[in-house]
């Protein structure tokens, strides 16, 4: 019983540490102007999906989490606890990120549900996020070499900011990361998630005979 | 008889999908002027390796297509329809990207089987080909790492880029791409077309006894 | 006994070659104000755990050191000759880059021990050698394909310098670096000490049960 | 017999390809002021690595050739071969991009023997090409995991590439590649070898008891 709770101690504890990670590594890339922070966010994802992927899955992202709800991979009550580590993980990177580098927080924070909000950055964020999310999937669907994992889930999500971004969102594909960036509002949560579930569900339904 | 249709559609449904994201991947890269289309190509077709190469065998590219045919490794009935499938990738994303970023189409659409047609774009073509289909024979044949797939197919169209564009082609090295920058024309079409099948017999010849 | 000794004398060499590669390479990349120094030194120590990981383990960092001695990964009579051979290889870089290349001496090296020293710095490099030692450890306890060691090694110091160079600090993660790099102070000694030493026991924490 | 001489032929025909290859990329990256040209050398090497790697071991490069022989990896016989296909597969490249891109033959070819021809530039190729070689001798002795030769003996050219270019050199690290480039000069022949034999007989001796 205690080394279950400890187990669950540990899973939050990985997610939160890597969302802090990405939101760290994504916000000081973004306010300093960094021409690669696809590349960075692919990394630091990749990395982590090494590092602690055998104790939580690596999700740090909420969208994931529900995608990977929407195709029977975790329990809602685990779910819950992932998502509430991500945004205790992204809150203490903005916080430690806007204090040494305001730029970095894009959105307007005191008008945070509506900035940036459109259905073109809704549909970019669903876009690139099908095909992130395309990626996990065949991770979780054993398609893709296990050794690899960390390598295809990175990269995944470096080409579906790619995607994001050339339609004219901030390429989140991730409403921890959108926090932190100050732009957590509705094309930034929603869009993500309904991406996730897209994708996860296509890649099933291309598995399934 | 029902399952068979089915993989199929799987088939044709993986041919589309990958070709649309290669296609809007290096449309937008080539729209906003970006330094690495050729990575950001090489990354597409990578990854579209693992999550649906043990599908279609990704090949999301007519060229390919026809290449695999001259070696026997695809029957022509399948040829066709995949090829057919590229093609219906290639349109959906040039209709996405052009109305969102109409500069991606680089050639004239109105004058579209004549413009940048030379016979040093076709040989540019066709020598990047003769690598990319090079890279892709080796792992069609076994003697790169089942494991690197992606990462040997991906990285040999990036050195195809290279190789094509140092000569002043756009490094299509795919007919599919080319419709969608709108050069579909002769030296877009023939040159990698003959580059893949002779890339793909010269790496079958020095496999033989 | 004398093969004993000689095996000793590998593991010096090994230690102090990869020392001087990584301070060489490091040293010129700041010098020519190279914008990928962080990707230069993780390629170096990646392919270093290639060639050399099976004889001294690669630290080539004496902080690395320090941290495996603290989670009983090395006797302390091996880590004090580790940091030696670290230390000469660090000097003959510093030598041979500051005699073709004067500008790569970032720091004052009259005035060695206060320069560019603050809390900001010794924080900044404390966070990313955290991240860095985290990675090593993944790797150290075997959570981390075995194939893959270089790669998440070499691309993890590359996250933990992106990670401190966003504040503020040269991030060279390494006081055999810092020491090229004429910065060879408390911030730079102590910071990725102390993150190297967190990095690891926090890793170790996640593994036992 | 004859399976014998096709052997042998399909080896030297493996050579001077991949030799073409090498030295086109590296030339039109040189001739056309690209920054990445040390990652595109890099990237050919490794690709052609897996390509005919089970062929020919994939040399192409006289250095690489010299050192091999140095540890009794190839015959003198076989070896000469290699150096003429080599040569071969530099001079097609060379008359080919010299007639469409000819800054790309930085070194004056009537003026072959002396051009750049510096102390520092020797001691610039051997050191570089060491590193390159030591990493050609990881893969050699087994050390490298075998799926990865590709990328490590590719990343070390690249590697290498830096280190020589640090100090002063155009970071050819190898013969052919010179004569390409036009300055095949007793520093862009002799450094290279000198650090061939010498990488490789490092490893060699790291290796024994």
């Amino acid at each position: 019983m205690l080394s279950i709770k400890i187990m669950i101690m540990k899973k939050i504890f990985a997610e939160a540490l890597g969302t802090f990670a990405l939101v760290f590594v994504v916000m000081t890339a973004v306010g300093s102007g960094s021409a690669i922070t696809p590349w960075l966010a692919g990394l630091t994802l990749g990395l982590f999906v090494y590092f602690v992927g055998h104790i939580s899955g690596t999700h740090i992202n909420p969208a994931v989490t529900i995608g990977a709800w929407s195709i029977g991979k975790i329990h809602m009550i685990d779910a819950i606890q992932y998502i509430v580590a991500q945004i205790i993980g992204a809150l203490v990177a903005m916080v430690l990120v806007g204090g040494i580098m305001p730029g970095a927080i894009v959105g307007m924070i005191g008008d945070i549900t509506v900035n940036n909000a459109s259905v073109l950055i809704f549909i970019a964020e669903a876009l690139g996020m099908f095909f992130f999310a395309f990626g996990i999937a065949s991770v979780v669907y054993g398609k893709t070499p296990t050794n690899f994992s960390g390598l295809v889930i990175g990269l995944s999500l470096t080409l579906g900011i790619f995607v994001a971004a050339a339609m004219g969102s901030l390429g989140a594909l991730n409403p921890a990361v959108a926090l932190g960036l100050g732009s957590f509002n509705i094309a930034y949560i929603i869009g993500p998630i309904i991406g996730s579930v897209l994708g996860m569900q296509a890649y099933r339904a291309l598995m399934t005979k």
